[in-house]
């Protein structure tokens, strides 16, 4: 029943426990950090810019996002380890456990990355980014607006937008 | 392949074309909103508070979520039609049509729902968290504090939850 769900290209996910929707990549993003060893822990600590290719399926979705625009890249941290439901911040040892939902770390039971980033240029189907920590090949599930008041409010979008 | 990965429990994505990635929810949002219809638009456009259940295989990364947090809800809206890629800005069809990805319209091709909410409480296995427009029965697929300089930092989180 979710197979044929996912056919008609519902969501597919009602809430109750034991089911699951399947996430389809809009794009990818194209860096120059090659591994998860070489990226920072977070886009302010000295990442690059980076390119996000969107998939032409997706493209259409594009029509309105400009230069300068402050977006939310949503991605999928592919080599994260879904099962680990607890770290020590930062990877230090000497930190407490903690859950995961209390942490950014990418390893968490859904590993969806929140990238807030400034668009620098749209040419055709690539956005040029920045800046951001993923690494070269992470797929990207969603990109939105950053709306006024929700985020820290550099460059807040209009109202129209939500 | 895909379905053995799953299993084995990794993320089982790497950005190509064509790929899927499953997600399970790890909760469930109880709200007094039942009907997509009467939901606001945004969180801040007088939706109430609501319960977030967290389903037990995951309620150990819960720990270190407290009152008073400010917090990042990931949702997946059940209800949302993936295959729109345009929309009409707040559903106001005088507003020029526009790609999803340069708004925040719950219909888009993978329908993740972004909510900043204050934890009203925390009690076992349920946050109160507040306000949010998602609708009963809404599933939640990950939780992530609001980082310092990411969010409007009303109030920051500590840089060790990175």
């Amino acid at each position: 029943m979710l197979k044929k769900k996912a056919k008609r290209n519902q969501p597919g996910l009602s809430g109750r426990g034991g089911e699951t929707a399947r996430l389809k990549p809009i794009g990818v993003i194209r860096s120059a950090i090659k591994e998860r060893s070489q990226a920072p822990k977070q886009g302010s600590e000295g990442a690059p810019d980076a390119w996000l290719e969107v998939h032409p399926f997706a493209l259409e979705a594009l029509d309105g996002v400009a230069a300068e625009d402050e977006i939310i890249v949503l991605t999928w941290f592919h080599q994260a380890h879904r099962e680990v439901l607890k770290v020590h911040p930062r990877s230090d040892p000497k930190r407490r456990l903690m859950g995961v939902f209390a942490t950014r770390s990418p390893d968490r039971p859904n590993p969806i990355g929140l990238h807030e980033v400034t668009v620098r240029k749209v040419e055709k189907n690539r956005l040029r980014i920045g800046p951001i920590e993923a690494i070269d090949g992470t797929p990207v599930v969603d990109i939105k607006p950053v709306l006024c008041g929700f985020m820290r409010g550099r460059k807040a979008s209009s109202p129209a937008r939500e």
